[in-house]
């Protein structure tokens, strides 16, 4: 039982038998907190909240009513969640069939689940995501990304400033302008094509239009609509992106400003720099995207974890935007 | 705390806060009134039901088990909320982010929720509309809308007689009876066509098939799967609609009895007299709607409320079915 | 064997075994003409042509070297037929199997037919077609259309003013001038379009728009490529097209200037005033055109064949240009 | 109210109204049981769980929070039902309009309800069936199905050595070890092709390629994706299965161990002999599935339901596996 | 130079060079046989024919103007030849570039070559075969068949009571007469095909519906559309044929009287007995074609020659009409 | 008339008035030559052949019969010309419509045009260039290539060996040689495809795959089917192809040997060398080509005449064996 504690408000029809409660933490009327879970400070739980032993909850979360928190749940400080959003801890849940080890899920700091959000057993919601409302998340959703639907896919990604979603489109009709400096030196390349009635000639000449001289070039193609590709940063190698053939939308993120580029048009290129946070995603079915890449590969040139990239960054004297307002 | 009132019923393991609670209306255990919440008559509230403040509910409602209603929400009489359906009042939820103003979510008199469904903010569900279970609702619903699907889409209309969904389906195939006298004067209209090796010919001689001199001609064409159009009467303008390519759905509706009507064979028009309500929808993507109208265009003689439509036809003696099922 | 003629050549290694040949007609090396054929008055036939018993040409013919005309062959006036261009008048030959009635095979006056073109038994070129080289014809021509391929089909039709086609094509991206007159008093309307997130309206408000007060509406569909309509011309009668989707050739000629009109935009309407004859071809497979007409049918007011036009035309006092070039 | 029971914990902040428990069942918090339910032994009513009177609930079955159980469902025993797993039992819902007959809605032995599931009015969720998370339930949901999505369909089939699924995938361009025995004496039969210029030919030479002298040839064509077909054994009759064009899922299960074999490749027949349970499903739009029968028609051979399956194959000597664990 | 023959026609302005023609035989003018040609009794060479040495062309035959026969043309019995057709016997000309061994192109006796055909070198066109105006020839053309186009394709087979062609279609559509006894003894059957919403089950009972216990069984797919299949006839196998996707067009025939059987409806199969002639032709792109064979593999069961076929039958005491008429 | 010239042949039945004949042409019976066409040596003028007075005609020519020359027309040395094809002079023909200038038709030398084809006017045929029989040429013709169909395309490009066509197809699913060399050096190389549920990564490492460090890369797309790319070689660049998407064919031709290679396999690139003729064609609808070059644009480097190209190759002290065989 709940003891010696100041500043903490439990509802009188609540029952709180934790007694690792933050301060500041309300809880409210008919929710129930079982002895072994751990709750931050500054949190709040409302109605009807349910929530188990083995869980975890960081400081200044929200959790609304009509949600339960199984065991192995892990969330981390500033998380929201939605209303009647549920959790699940059973792969393949029977009857009196226990599992000897559960899985884990995550719910990383900033994210946020939308009402009546459903979650599969041992998915990673990554840091300021978004999960609307209805989603039903079958997999694990990386940072700051706009998910939603049934099954859930991602379909745009938190912008920087605000924290709405921002989207650079450019479409193939539009007038691009570019000369415009994109997030962390990116910037866009706008190839020449010679079109007659013969078909269209675009060309890469490396010398005058690529700003590094390329080792390597690979396609990627085939991918899936709901897949998401790149998710890391390079340390050294540099990169020019070129969709030659349907669409896909890029997301450039220098840990302080973060843009999405609509690449769909074979004569205008993206070239990005190391230690620009890149991610693929909302492949066209017929997308095909051709790469050059500065370097030949090495596991070593790669940072793959978005939390180890925001503080490389730092050490480079870079005071993330991001991590302050979210 | 509630006072002075005879005849509500309150669980003893509810807490309700407010004195603004109807008469004749139940409240049962573990539910959850805030002070601030107004709560018409002869409502039932069911088990673990959570209402906040700046919330008002009318007379007649029904509230399952598992809601929550959150500031913001306005539901009307005789409205129905199904199980574990819930609510928002946020587009982009952070915790302990809070809104200036909040989103206000109108369920309008009549309409019923499904089970489970999820309403993003701010959207309103027309009178007697019916959002179906399982529906996540991403926009205003119109009046008497069958709505379902993740995201939801208009799938019918409700109907007269026994509020049930009702449908006349005119195959291509099928043997159409053509006599049959439809809502509010309405009727279908058989058009000759001669076909040979050279095509299709369908005509419309105006003196011998329509019932009145037309003035005017419109097509509507690529119209989104999802939207809708028409939703409006005539005073004294009559029509007559030919599916000129694809196929769209037509309600007519004369106060009194609701019918769907299937057009998607171009030799079969429907002629829609004034004072019906019209509504098309489910257009196919290749819908081409053609109308001949008995008058120029006069925006004097469209109704465009169905509340002020229903009215309309009350001062005109007509005693509406529907107003009173519902 | 020919006689008593004073203006005929005869090449000394031809054979010209008839005595109906017109006055300054030259038969040329290795051509051969049976003692039946009738030859009118300055033809040119060239080396190697033979032509049987029954067989008549016109005045101011040419025929080109490798040409046979069998018996059934009728060539009118100012025809030219190219070299090698091949005439059959037996659908189904079989060697000593003869026919009882042969298929007369008509080339009208000013027609010319393309090098190598094969032509099957018993077909109509009509007055002022142009047969392709290799063209085969497997089916009647129109007067002054442009056919050729493997079966052959129309892709065009003569212009007037000096024998070549002409075509006024009106694409959808491109400024109209709306103001210009057309053949015939003929002229484009420009119709409103109201164009929104659900769809688009195009309205045609009769008063206003139209230049004349409909009677009837009639659609055209499914037609098929290679086929044809219209051909005709209407005393009194007025029409307003409008192509409700896809698109299709207009041909509109009042005996002095021919026009060929592309429709493929909803928003512009084609009026044609009576007495001008009118072709519609070249039917995109999805075409749907919409015809208002000022009179209901009569079958009086039409005049379905372009000689008679033509005669009609005249007596309105009307020179013909076309006549006099052809 | 409950009485005289020894074996039973209701959890003090519960109400249960019921004294139809069975024991060792336990009731948590702010669960309330209504006077008419019947709940079985070692039943887990997890908090915040609603039972109406018109409910029977078998043994061992859980019911997770936030689930509420209307009058006319039926539970049988060995049921999971996860958190928020919404029910209803009106098809048409409006406040204070009530039905004179329930739909009933069945949840067979051993079946589980995904996290936050919505069932439609009267569905029959069959033995052993998985329903997902998040899945929207419009129909009746056969024997073991894995069935999820909005709207759910059938995705596969509970395998039977540890509950998971698992499914043998062989896809055209694999490796396929032909020599591989299946579940029941099934096998895979490697024909024939010859190609040419003219095309392929597939050749089944009865002697040499089927393990039986066929008496029957049928084809299954046009199957919509969300069906299935089969679900039954023979009792003598042998088949061949041959994905004539398309892909097919079958399962194909003795009682013992369940496969799944996906036919896509003309080339790989799938053997079936008597005394197996099998299976068809997520049929290819063009899917046309030929097989070949040992026997004709018989309807004494079909053996339609699995329980009647499984008891003959008991009487057979065979220990059914399936059984035991589920 | 011809001499001592008494009753051959040769035009005084025709050059025959050659002493080996037939009685009866009419050479015309402008004409020339070269040495070593050989002509059959009763042909009819018109003007402006041109004909190498080594060519052989049987009796009756009839050569239209404008065509030359090149060195290695073999020309049977009874062949019309029409004007301008054209051979070739170089596959690839180039000038001065002589072959050592020429190939030979055949026309079978019986045949027609359309007005202004091009026949490619080395093919051979079957007995009684109908190369329509303007075809080009790009390889042989089975006996009897029609055959157009540029490349020319298989239209149709040339029936056998008038010469002319007859087609019997079975559309999917039709009131199939079932009961019609076909060529040779051939007859359709009709398979039991149960419909519901699960798809069509379609029925073959081999010993209710088949003639014949089946041995094989095998599938003809992919096809390209101016390929032909089959062209031979069993001794002993019978065979049942089943369009189990698309359609395509058998001919059988018995040596007396030729069909047409289009099979587009898997519900339709066609029984071939031993002893019919059959071929398959026009193949849709999705053809998938079944057959059932009551014997296992066999070449000495075929009749792969139609001579050796009608010769076959002859012995059998069939007095083949179509040789008559031909 | 022809006058002191020792070696021509001309037949009795001949009509020659040019005397300008070359040396040990022969002309046969029925021809005509008018006065003012020149005939170069060893030509080979069949029967029947009609040449005008603007016509020059080079050496070692064979024109079959059924052939007419018109005025314009150009024929350069070894030309080939096969019966019955046709020339044309006029775009619009008209009986006794003459017009101004004449448009000019050129067969470059070594050229052949296939029995029965017809030529627009104006058109060019390349050198050594290959018209199908029966083909209609609607538009010029480059060298080598091998043009049929109505209206004609490209299908091919001549082989060098023995003057036939020679085609190395690589299809997708064929087990590829990569070891055997390549006309001129060039050869194929095979690339690292990854493939996961992702997607599939095809990766060029430059250092380890490609034979140069590229400088420049470009995309050829939207080919239309019957256009042709390349036709030049390069002094120093060398390229690395790579089919993207869909497919194309690719003529590699060191003046010595040429060969095709069909492109379709994204994993299989194409090395080619400097000083190889190369040409893209047959490109299918969706192909994307790309190409990594040695060096970045340089007009210098490019040969564009074909002609050019072989001298430049003799210098090389390269002994071409195409122009001895041509």
């Amino acid at each position: 039982m709940l003891a010696n504690v100041k500043d903490i408000f439990v509802h009188p029809k609540a029952i709180c038998e934790s007694d690792q409660i933050g301060d500041r933490t309300r809880i409210w009327a008919f929710s129930h907190i079982l002895e072994g879970a751990k709750i931050g400070e500054d949190c709040n739980i409302c109605d009807g909240v349910f929530i188990e032993n083995d869980v975890t909850v960081g400081d200044r979360v929200t959790i609304k009513s009509g949600v339960q928190l199984w065991d192995g749940i892990r969330v981390e400080d500033d998380v929201f969640i939605g209303p009647n959003a549920t959790f699940t801890n059973d792969h393949f849940p029977r009857s009196r069939v226990w599992q000897q080890t559960l899985p884990v899920t995550h719910i990383l700091s900033g994210a946020s689940i939308g009402a009546n959000a459903t979650l599969l057993p041992g998915v990673t919601i990554g840091k300021g995501a978004m999960i609307g409302a209805g989603a039903v998340v079958t997999r694990d959703v990386p940072a700051n990304a706009i998910f939603y639907g049934n099954p859930g896919k991602i379909h745009g990604y938190v912008g920087s400033d605000n924290g709405s979603p921002s989207r650079l489109g450019l479409e193939k009709s539009t007038n691009i302008d570019l000369d415009s400096e994109l997030t962390g030196g990116a910037r866009l390349i706008k190839l020449n094509r010679m079109s007659d009635s013969r078909g269209n000639l675009t060309v890469v000449d490396f010398k005058d239009e690529l700003p590094f001289v390329p080792h390597r070039f690979f396609t990627v193609s085939e991918v899936p609509s709901q897949s998401v590709r790149g998710e890391h940063a390079h340390r050294i190698c540099e990169q020019v992106l070129i969709i030659l053939n349907g669409s896909v939308t890029v997301i450039i993120d220098d840990g302080k400003v973060r843009m999405q580029v609509l690449l769909s048009d074979p004569r205008i290129a993206l070239f990005i720099p190391p230690l620009v946070w890149g991610i693929q995603f909302e492949f066209s079915s017929d997308a095909i995207l051709g790469v050059f890449a500065s370097h030949g590969y090495d596991a070593e040139d790669y940072i793959h974890s978005y939390d180890e990239f925001q503080a490389f960054m730092l050490d480079f004297g870079v005071k993330s935007k991001i991590e302050k307002t979210m």
